[in-house]
């Protein structure tokens, strides 16, 4: 396989949102109230949201950059590379790293979109919301046909809401939502609460629509103790994941719903171990702690209702028999600081030279 | 490989305490202050110490019983296996599961001895302690030579005392303690104060003595809500040691002293994925974070202080050469809800079937 015969799509990467976004997407009344970016004295640019003010932080978007100049302070639009704000410059870098096809989560509303469910009122909150969705499919993604796949933001404190923004997505031609890989951290009820989050389930088992959750898309990482290194959480990063995955193959919206999750950024190497313990948990466990999945093994209601991705992995891609080939899309992360780009083909080709092309 | 050929040493099981465990062997002015069995109206029987009761839990002991009566009742000593808190029945459970040696973790003081350091005074908590570590090695071990390892509890409060017991446990040949696998978490420093931990780490280094953290050694296991079911909460132990891993592998401890880390229980499949997981940040994130292997990758750390077990992981068993042969032990996890006893032999047998004998 040579890099340049590579066609890749990428189903995580981020955007950073531009100042002009929400202009002449408001009702006059509330066009006051949408955020806004402020240029800052010390000469960063924040996003501000009623009481909410959002930095743009710089290890999120070092795409270009040597690592020696990444780091976590905030930053300025005029530090920031154009192409994770402006969407012609984001074509030219994913047609410089062999990208075909780009999904891109939000960066100021963060992952799941949840400092829109922290406005000042829901009418606002949802009006913004549904500002940002078709910005985003007009704008971000409709300005070059056949180069992103769009992903809306949803709602996230009224799963009626939720389900109706599902659809509306839906029928503007969306049919990937980002949501919290642990909405009790945010606030909201667990994914145990069928009853809660039915009505969103239903839009998305309907419509074909998949459920993204991106690490940290509880607004938590995993840590160990604050007084660890950075690298300890950013090793960790992916097990917010694997808790996700450990949540949902016990839950009833798998065995109910046919809706898919997609598990964004959290990498494949830990897969068939994952699998391999929660069937092994079953068999143990099933009969005392009354857990009845019919004729299915957890590990087959996961190879059904989930699809993973990897950025460079090389463990996962010598176990991809065991995981499934078709559960396993891959991601550039662009612009964040795990990114290969700009040399995904080389670094991918080179974990799949010994992979046949028909997995490929 | 027949299961008759395989020779079993376990490096983690589990003992019940017998009642008698302290008589006689403390000083008389401390000796109605010692922890004591005592029988409830309910039937079950609790251990007490202080004000601290610690019930026997059904499921931490069920071996021998079909999956169906699993439960986490509290339980009697009349409703345990006699080979839980009996070594001579103990011996013969082993023989029975092809099982020449074993090392047994407590019940009662919890993984890491913690209920001793919740002593109403620390005079008491130490006597406790040792005439509990001297129980262990004299009584328990003692009686069976050669068929266990012996293993301390510690004086956790005390860094200093903690040295001096790591080196009287290695005059009585006792080369493995039981620690925290997050000592935050109990409300102890960090691994990362080394200055607090260095009379600890220095005595195993000097005595050859290993540390072992067991899954839950800190009180806390991994969970996503009270919501979830529990087998969410059983499939995620593992990751305890995941995250104590990725705690570890960026301390100064591995770096600085040559002692060694035994992961107990937390099996090897996701061991390759965390490797190359650690050696990616490193790359990607070395110069910014200021961290400074020098000519080691964290996963060369990994491989030369630590240890690693697992119960029955065909994932893990097939990535053998990944992780490294040598690090990698089993264990039976007697007589706890995860063990594969009385089937050991037959069910490793099997999962080594493709496995030549060198690796075996």
């Amino acid at each position: 396989m040579r890099p340049d015969d590579l066609i890749l799509v990428s189903v995580d990467d981020h955007l950073v949102e531009p100042p002009g976004l929400f202009e002449g997407r408001l009702p006059a009344a509330m066009a006051d109230r949408a955020p806004r970016v402020v240029h800052q004295d010390d000469g960063t640019d924040v996003w501000v949201f009623g009481d909410q003010e959002i930095p743009n932080i710089g290890l999120n978007a070092v795409a270009g950059r040597p690592p020696e100049e990444y780091g976590v302070d905030p930053t300025s639009f005029d530090d920031l590379r154009v192409g994770t704000y402006d969407v012609d410059a984001r074509v030219r870098d994913m047609d410089a790293n062999g990208v075909l096809g780009s999904m891109c989560f939000p960066s100021f509303p963060q992952f799941c979109g949840q400092v829109f469910s922290k406005a000042d009122e829901p009418a606002l909150g949802l009006a913004v919301l549904q500002a940002y969705n078709d910005w985003h499919v007009e704008d971000w993604c409709g300005s070059h046909p056949g180069r992103f796949i769009p992903l809306g933001v949803l709602p996230l404190w009224d799963p009626e809401l939720m389900a109706a923004e599902v659809r509306r997505l839906a029928a503007k031609g969306c049919h990937a939502v980002t949501f919290s890989e642990n909405p009790e951290k945010l606030g909201f009820p667990s994914f145990h609460d069928t009853d809660h989050w039915g009505p969103f389930w239903t839009a998305c088992s309907d419509e074909g629509t998949i459920v993204c959750l991106h690490i940290g898309s509880s607004s938590e990482v995993v840590i160990t103790s604050l007084s660890a290194p950075i690298t300890t959480m950013i090793t960790l990063q992916p097990v917010n994941l694997l808790q996700a995955a450990s949540d949902l193959v016990w839950s009833r919206v798998v065995r109910d719903y046919p809706v898919k999750f997609a598990l964004s950024e959290g990498g494949i190497g830990w897969v068939p171990y994952f699998l391999e313990r929660a069937d092994y948990v079953y068999r143990n466990h099933r009969t005392w702690t009354g857990t009845d999945l019919g004729d299915k093994l957890p590990s087959d209601l996961f190879r059904e209702k989930f699809v993973t991705c990897f950025i460079d992995d090389k463990v996962g891609i010598g176990l991809r028999d065991q995981i499934g080939v078709d559960l396993i899309c891959w991601e550039a992360d662009y612009p964040h600081s795990d990114s290969t780009w700009p040399e995904s083909p080389e670094r991918l080709a080179e974990a799949l030279a010994d992979v046949g092309e028909d997995d490929v």
